[in-house]
């Protein structure tokens, strides 16, 4: 069975990491899996929130935002409706929970980064797209600050590697990052989490319709760790090439 | 190895459905997990929300909330501070997103049930005890509806049961249904919600310190599997005992 | 004439305040007149706000809701409406300096006791059964603070006991501690909070319907009056049992 | 004893009246007692609220504030803080109440007066002075609305006057309509809104320091009583004038 | 041509600046344009915002807001709306903007004054009425700060006057100091900040119909600037007459 | 005398017109003014707001906003923020105003346009080039609802060309096109907007520093104009080159 855009169940779209998009950012990085397009940027500040002062940790935290017209109807903007809703919420915490799961906050000192993740143009997966984006502009901005010193010679905050990737079952057969109009028909949707040595840090599985069994269940789980080794791979790609 | 309140790894705490607990709301439950306790009311209108208005299909949604002194330490109340955090908009969701799963919107016709989960006394959980009462307040909600007629003859808006239950794990062993002490010390952080019969409506997973593999997972959504059996059993006597 | 529930017009509802019913609050209380339950917790913590910092002086301060489905028809949340609403501003206020009026500021130290009074179910009262319930918490939580030398030894930050009660005139005849139905129904309504000596603390009468003469207002106090003494005894006897 | 501004106990400040403050309003009075002044606009739209809709009765309400430095010290906007205070409701709401009692919703028809009380300059009494001047207001919009044909012919919305004054214990005397010094001195302090045949509307009485007793309220009674009439007689003689 | 107020097309409305307007604030003024009447205080305080500690630099800030009644049809306020709108927003950085222009910060010293500038009522050309209101008032302010030492002997904080006028073209006329009708009318509204030297602290003008070139420009800014100079007299008498 | 980069006073950045920049919206444009970067999108909707239903004219709006980090320092978001800050609903403003004064709300039909306009990264005159993007996006737009018969047939909704540029006056010089750095250090800046045929739409000056005299606003002005006819023409370019 093909794919309404001719991939195969377990393909991911066409996945661009360009890094350096923007001038200010200490890392930033324009990440696309196909048609869905995210700007991630990673801003190094010294100093971390009141309640960690003193404790000689630093802080990682991430926000999530939708430009109003990044989809296909256009969205009221939360600053005009003066509050921020709750998709927006969940997502923007699964992304600062993800990258702080390879941080080492002792190594990177009182120091905190913010990674803003802006969907500029939506195709399904956004916040898998922006795990995945978001890591890249961290690793830039953490190489940034080994840099100027703000993180002590010798430190790496950095753990390890994450990458996400959606999968979900439609029409009962699994697929591996989903696009909008797969999302919308999915009986079941799961976002998975990984880090680069194939563990999970986050898995959050959803009946849209059915409720799934523990072999459904399964079969996401193998394309989705499969997905984020190819995923990894890329991240690695994009790393090793001169930019920023 | 014995717990801190001296339980099995696979065992729950003392769980308690005490239906009919406000004279107000159509369906009313007082659930206790342990020393955690909820009280979710189930409150039934005619009507739908505007975007769903003409449709022939119901709503379900629902609301959770703590108490400011539920927990050890006072928390500032969302109403003062004006807005709604991220953790209280991701339960709600996940509990009306729970309770959907097993509601035929056709049959429900045009009228809408808010469940409201406001936790009075907190020690851990309150999720998955706010899922599981919030239940058999909602069949207690959908049976009066039906004696009411304001769900047609003949209609049964109710396709299955849902439950759901905590685990974890902490110093190395998967546990079932974390009081706070063990949710804190947590390597890994699991909320299950199930239907009765055992498959999924919700996994969502989160490495708290260390990545969990794939068989940690699998040990996880075992323990979480007999749990929510367990609860269904009870949800089950409690809708059977004489009350509202 | 034999009132709606068969009362007295000199007759309070059935009273009950049990103590201890938070294992996390400092005092805590669940109180009832009649059908009307509400929930109130004494949060102490040491310190006091900004502009009474090295004033040695202590600070008491109470905040009210209801619950949404405390209520016959479901209210909006507060908090996802995103502001108070004057009503719950003015009890919020009437409870705190109700009980402001027995506190010696000096005596309590620079700490601060917050109480919670959360209304779970609601059959008229809610604001008079709130600042019942929330002195015997208090009274609670002082005597914590001095078992925890958080008071110094020797200070009696209490200096008096408070109850309040409401009164209303409905078809002619003046009510004591009037019910939904008949606060529905009252021409005039009065909250009336004393002191255990019988002297007033608070007095808030509003003609409903009719503008009400000085012998009315005589027949309302000497109503509450004796309400409030009455329910003195019984804050005096919850607070004799051994408990919390 | 004289009072710090050379009056006797029960004599009231300087009133002024000044009807027509405004060429915009259907009513406007700029009301003067002592230093404190209050511009007080009656603004008549036809239709009433969405859950008045269809009863053929109207609606009066009323929003009072305060201007940022009608104080000794600036406060803060409450435009600017994004909420309204506890005493700002709490004043808007006793406004509207007090006007409300002498309104015929009936005759009133499906219109809406809304009135605006805003305080250019504080000292002590803002509320009552308000409401003072706010029924002047009201009286020259319903008859504006009955020049109008608004209201029907023959129907007569107003059905009585209403006047407000402060009276409190300062130094153990009861003395009427206080300024600010003796407001921020006074044991007791109670607002009273009467009727123009000297029966209550309102009676809000406070103890600021010590409990009263029914002695004391008595006198803060007759003072009030008293003072109100003689406020209704300046309330005649404005109307009386030619003006607006 | 005459105007719809019998004005010549260079003519300003009578203008009145009335200081000492309120016992509290340290400058305070009553301006007037014909029937457009706006409240200007200025409240001066020790201290500088956050951003600005330790700069030895002073602040000048500005609030601008309209009574609900001060148009023809209420307006509904700010505060309960819960934001400020976009208008008030923008005159209220234009007023702090043009009198920023004529303060020497270094000689203020870390002082701030606040310009509040309410609208009791409007008839055209608010903001322009506000700035040269609000300019009186702040040299009545500083003169007081002078007076008390808060500004250091011998630095003078005010480097200069500033006035503003509004002008636009009706009917192909180019018109000074618009009223509301006009205003209503013009094809093209320009608002002008000029010192008292005739220089141009702001001009900002809108083509509200019809693109204007730049002959028509030229026109407004040669009645603009008459106007301004015909107001910096106003002041200077104002200013030099005995008051506040 | 050379720029910071180089370029004589009267030159503008390179500029760059991305036409189709988003698969979702009707029109999109990434304008780019040498660093500065733009996402101008135009979302077309039949129906207009309430206040203008039933007069048969259309309706074209505006949002201006900034990601996070488009700027050397982070911002906080307006939507956490809760609120939207003056200098965002002034540009947003003009934005819209600008676009208004080239739109024939008749011929429009009862159709809305809403231009959103992002700063993806920012270096000086964001709003000069939000605007001349947005035109671009606009006619995109406005030509799609003719293809799609929104608009009527033979109505032309757009009546001329808009192009806006920010001019200043740098250590005496008067430049065109402000960089940040030369912004920053403007003793005068200025936006001007203009049509096709060179008149004006806005003209926005501001003294920065010192009042600025009549000869050197005409130096502005005529730098601008002849800016704006540069950008005129590139805008023209782009919108003939086969895209979207």
């Amino acid at each position: 069975m093909s794919r309404i855009d001719g991939r195969t169940p377990e393909q991911l779209r066409p996945v661009s990491i360009e890094r350096g998009w923007s001038k200010h950012a200490e890392g930033s990085v324009l990440v696309s899996f196909g048609d869905t397009r995210v700007l991630c940027t990673a801003s190094v500040t010294e100093g971390v929130p009141r309640w960690r002062k003193g404790s000689g940790e630093g802080w990682v935290t991430a926000e999530y935002a939708m430009l109003p017209r990044s989809t296909n109807t256009r969205g009221d903007r939360e600053s005009v409706r003066g509050k921020i809703g709750g998709r927006t919420h969940e997502i923007s915490r699964l992304i600062g929970r993800s990258l702080r799961a390879v941080i080492d906050y002792k190594a990177l000192g009182e120091n905190t980064v913010v990674l803003d993740c802006d969907v500029l143009q939506a195709d399904g997966g956004t916040r898998t797209a922006a795990i995945t984006g978001a890591y890249v502009a961290l690793a830039d901005a953490v190489a940034w600050a080994r840099t100027k010193k703000i993180v002590r010679p010798g430190r790496r905050p950095l753990t390890g590697t994450v990458a996400a990737v959606s999968v979900g079952i439609v029409a009962g057969t699994p697929l591996l990052d989903l696009c909008y109009e797969e999302d919308v028909r999915a009986e079941t949707d799961m976002n998975v989490v990984c880090t680069g040595d194939g563990r999970f840090v986050e898995v959050q599985g959803t009946a849209e319709a059915e409720p799934f069994d523990r072999e459904e269940l399964n079969a996401l789980l193998d394309l989705a760790t499969a997905g984020c080794t190819d995923l990894g791979k890329l991240q690695r790609a994009a790393l090793d090439s001169a930019s920023s």
